[in-house]
């Protein structure tokens, strides 16, 4: 006997496992002469893993490759890619790969994906292209990125397209959108972006970045806008960057003990504006988390960061200032296992013990799932009777996110014919889709929700939006240790059960000549019932499988296995039920000798 | 072989499994004549959980017996319950123990933990005892409730203690803060509570209720408070329920198309309010979910529902009514599974679909760890053209917990000599003793802020509250199927590590003559890896776990097997993790023959 799999009971849970949906697409249509083909790879039913494909002939081009952290429905799993078969399958006509931006949920995706889409010329601004870079560093396989730097203002020809760009604003220099002119009018991917404004009024700045690239004279058709609709649910404008700026230089400068700013190392911004006011006051500074160095590194050699060199010191030069002139920027604010600020919390930060003196800003907000370890830290940073800033009950953290306001602002400053919303799950695309016929009276059929996989096309020249019925392939793909793959749904849903109920395998030798155990069966079980304590429990069921065996196995000659598996599984899963309430996989092992 | 658990590998984790804490208490020291104790057993290390212990002169009282929800940290447990094993040794002493309302995490641990105490008799107010009672019929098992009503006015007598209580707002009928009589003045526990407020004015209602209770003529002396920290982070005042009332309201008075209210069950004034409002005008109520039902059909048998009996209809009677006559209150804005509101975002609601003229209010905040659900939710009722009302968007819900300045404001109403905060995590506490020292000039020896378990005691008559160092077993007692107890931590780990990595289970048999197997070894796995896609993995490892058996049996006679078994388990867990980089739970069972 080599089963390795062999047929598991898989009793009916008390909440249903979630489904890893893995389709394989469509029979695909060819592209009409006419018309431009859109095709989302991801980020349209989630946040993160942002991906879209865009066509016109014969040429593709990818705006971002993004992945997603695990959630509760992928227990166990690092990362989720997009699903690129589609791409893959058409590689011969990827001729750029343009990067909006350098957070995670735009790059992550690269060093997986690159090489499966036959590693395009890739197309992004300096920083963008250094953080990818520098990420690559960790992926020695893979090939070299063929990474060719643009800027705000430039144009480049991908095949036959013409493509520009414009600078947005969001919370990592350089982010910038992407204008792609076709004969039809032009089709504009706005990355992530927010509006830079005073009191509700956009700046000046804003106004002639968007002109410039949008001029109101007539001479520029947009045909079609895709957009961020991360927060386009929160009403008005968002706080500005730069009033949390504001803010933390208010607090930075006013501090009498140490103070600890903890937040995320892809806000560049804000680490920066964060040196310059420890310097303009006086300060030192003391960055702890191997992102933020490295991303405090990377603006250094960029010459991003205009602070003078002794400002920054070392971790060890602490104790040569009083508390007063010591800033600490560390990563932590999300709670991560490991993290320089856990590590202060958990009280295993080799060089900084928390005082009561200290005074610690979490500049961030909780991202959703992380509520419990942010509970968790903020109570071990409070037991040590430090003070706590957080951004809701200060203005210390903003969001790189247009809200609605703002978003009907850009779609103003855009004018497309046609609008399909980008960033985000299903209804906050919707939401998106009521602002954008607010600001410019777009139609229903105007507007495309689209979901991962869908084929948008706009055709006849330009006149009309469409989702085909056929879609590319959109099955989860997920990083797992070393396995990337879209196989994996059944792994998933086993961990799911495991998690709940456990495992229960029983063993057992049978005699092939009568039928009969050698012996009493032996049990292994994991995550369901503590043992040790449940000794009457196995041996009730000791009793009853060898009864069920010994019963199935009666008469036969040979003995049909498959049938005797089942009917144990069965009677060990019901029992099991009946005394414990819980569902363990029960798997049965059955050797004959 | 018989071994049950035989010693599985348990590889390091990448980020460590998180720990269930398992303490036993101190042997604790006898309670002066002259000093009070106050043990809270549940409910300052989280939210959830409520329970007080408070004990004089060989009386205790306790207050609240609630239970939590499972989280993150505790997968497949069904709840959490307060260790009581404190009072179990102490039951003879127990004299009374008082409900303060009747939400869950103030009532759910009754029918586990009333039995383990002794059953002692029980006082609540009239609302809040029926719900209890009518939990209990889902528990045959346990010994009826000795249940005695008080009203707010009421004082009774508790071994040698006298008790009163006030009413206090809370988001449910009957909520009360309970007042226990000391010679050295008295004890207050608000139990959950917020204060009514006109544009962060108290309401004279709310003013009256307090100086009966705590007349300012100095006639009563308020030695301790405990009270509800849920909210203080929060500045200001919080919403009045009223509003939220006002609000809903006028949207059902102008709603045109179909109403569908998702709200928590245990909101019983608002659920009150909703059906009064479409009465008004002239609208039918259809109520869906077996929680709302039975709580609405409980209000109209304690006649706090005064609607007309025809107002509620049957939801087969929808059709008889135009849209905008309807208007249906749902459970399920949570997202729980299986709850009306997901079943008609699922389509799988048997009388109910959803159509683009219906709009949903989701009058609920997401509770944290369910905002994944209730996204899918909103996607899916969005899916299907239903326009959505949340309270992110419109104030269609209010907490029942007071903000800062509510709190502040309920201290000086009460004007403790000493204060212990109550219901929340640490850093809530701390935040609220901070209030508690800005209201009344307390100084940091007249607080405490405990944990579960901590044994707080007012000495010397009243005059100094102290925490003693030995505590009360705190440890985790889960809800596990039929499972009650605190010493499942090793399951609880066990599920955790199920969940990320999965199992992989040996299967050998040596023979014991020549140490060699009698064949190749079989292999049983879960959540590890896809293995119909892993031969070549199965293979190699297969060569291994042979090569380690035989070479560690050689020579031995008899046969170590704990040696054999960890030889293998470490080589095939090191050999799993360079292929894999996962790290599944490696357990071998090798069978000698």
């Amino acid at each position: 006997m080599n089963i390795v799999r062999p047929d598991a009971a898989r009793p009916m849970r008390r909440s249903p496992a979630k489904p890893v949906i893995n389709r394989e697409g469509d029979v695909i249509p060819p592209l009409a002469a006419d018309a431009i083909r859109i095709v989302p790879l991801g980020g349209v039913e989630e946040i993160g893993k942002n991906m879209t494909a865009i066509e016109y002939g014969g040429d593709i081009i990818v705006v971002d490759i993004g992945f997603q952290f695990k959630d509760d429905d992928t227990p166990g799993v690092d990362f989720i890619l997009p699903n690129t078969k589609y791409l893959e399958e058409r590689r011969d006509k990827i001729r750029a790969v343009i990067i909006t931006h350098g957070h995670l949920d735009h790059i992550g995706g690269i060093p997986y994906i690159m090489p499966r889409i036959g590693n395009p010329p890739m197309y992004t601004r300096l920083l963008t292209s250094v953080l990818i870079l520098k990420r690559q560093e960790e992926f020695p396989g893979v090939p070299k990125i063929d990474m060719r730097v643009v800027e705000k203002n430039d144009t480049i020809t991908v095949g036959k397209l013409k493509v520009r760009f414009f600078a947005v604003t969001h919370t990592i220099p350089d982010a910038m959108g992407v204008i792609i002119e076709t004969p039809f009018g032009s089709i504009v991917h706005t990355g992530d972006l927010k509006v830079d404004h005073d009191g509700g009024i956009p700046t000046e700045r804003e106004a002639e970045e968007y002109e410039r690239a949008f001029p109101k004279d007539g001479s520029h058709k947009v045909l079609m806008l895709m957009a961020d609709s991360t927060n386009v649910e929160n009403p008005g404008f968002s706080l500005p960057e730069k009033t949390v700026h504001k803010n933390l230089e208010e607090i930075i400068k006013n501090m009498q003990g140490r103070l600890i700013i903890a937040t995320f190392s892809s806000l560049l911004e804000r680490l920066l504006k964060i040196v310059e006011a420890a310097e303009k006051y006086g300060k030192k500074v003391v960055v702890e988390g191997r992102s933020l160095k490295q991303n405090i590194e990377i603006c250094k050699h960029l010459g991003l960061l205009k602070a003078k060199k002794e400002t920054i010191i070392s971790v060890d030069e602490i104790e040569n200032y009083p508390p007063d002139r010591i800033v600490i920027l560390s990563t932590g604010a999300q709670a991560n296992d490991f993290s320089a600020l856990v590590r202060m919390s958990q009280k295993t930060h080799a060089k900084i013990k928390i005082t009561p003196r200290d005074t610690i800003i979490l500049s961030s907000s909780v991202v959703p799932g992380n509520e419990r370890p942010v509970q968790k830290l903020k109570d071990n940073l409070s037991r040590q009777g430090a003070k706590i800033l957080h951004y809701r009950i200060a203005d210390v953290h903003s969001s790189g996110h247009a809200n609605r306001d703002e978003t009907i602002w850009i779609h103003r400053a855009i004018r497309p014919k046609f609008f399909m919303p980008l960033h985000g799950y299903h209804y906050m695309l919707r939401t998106h889709c009521d602002a954008a016929k607010e600001a410019n009276g777009l139609k229903e059929e105007d507007v495309v929700i689209p979901d991962n996989g869908n084929i948008v096309e706009i055709q006849a020249g330009g006149t009309k939006i469409v989702k085909l019925k056929e879609k590319a392939p959109s099955g989860l793909v997920l990083v797992d240790g070393f396995s990337v793959g879209d196989v994996q749904d059944v792994v998933i849903r086993d961990r799911q059960m495991l998690a709940q109920d456990g495992i229960f395998i029983i063993f057992g030798i049978v005699n092939a000549s009568n039928g009969k155990l050698r012996k009493s069966p032996d049990i292994i079980s994991r995550g369901f019932v503590y043992l040790r304590e449940s000794q009457e429990l196995l041996h009730e069921v000791r009793l009853l499988i060898r009864d069920s065996i010994e019963k199935s196995c009666k008469g036969q000659n040979p003995i049909n296995m498959d049938f005797v598996k089942d009917n144990v599984t069965d009677a060990v899963s019901k029992y099991l039920l009946q005394k414990t309430a819980k569902r363990p996989m029960v798997i049965p092992v059955i050797l004959t000798i």
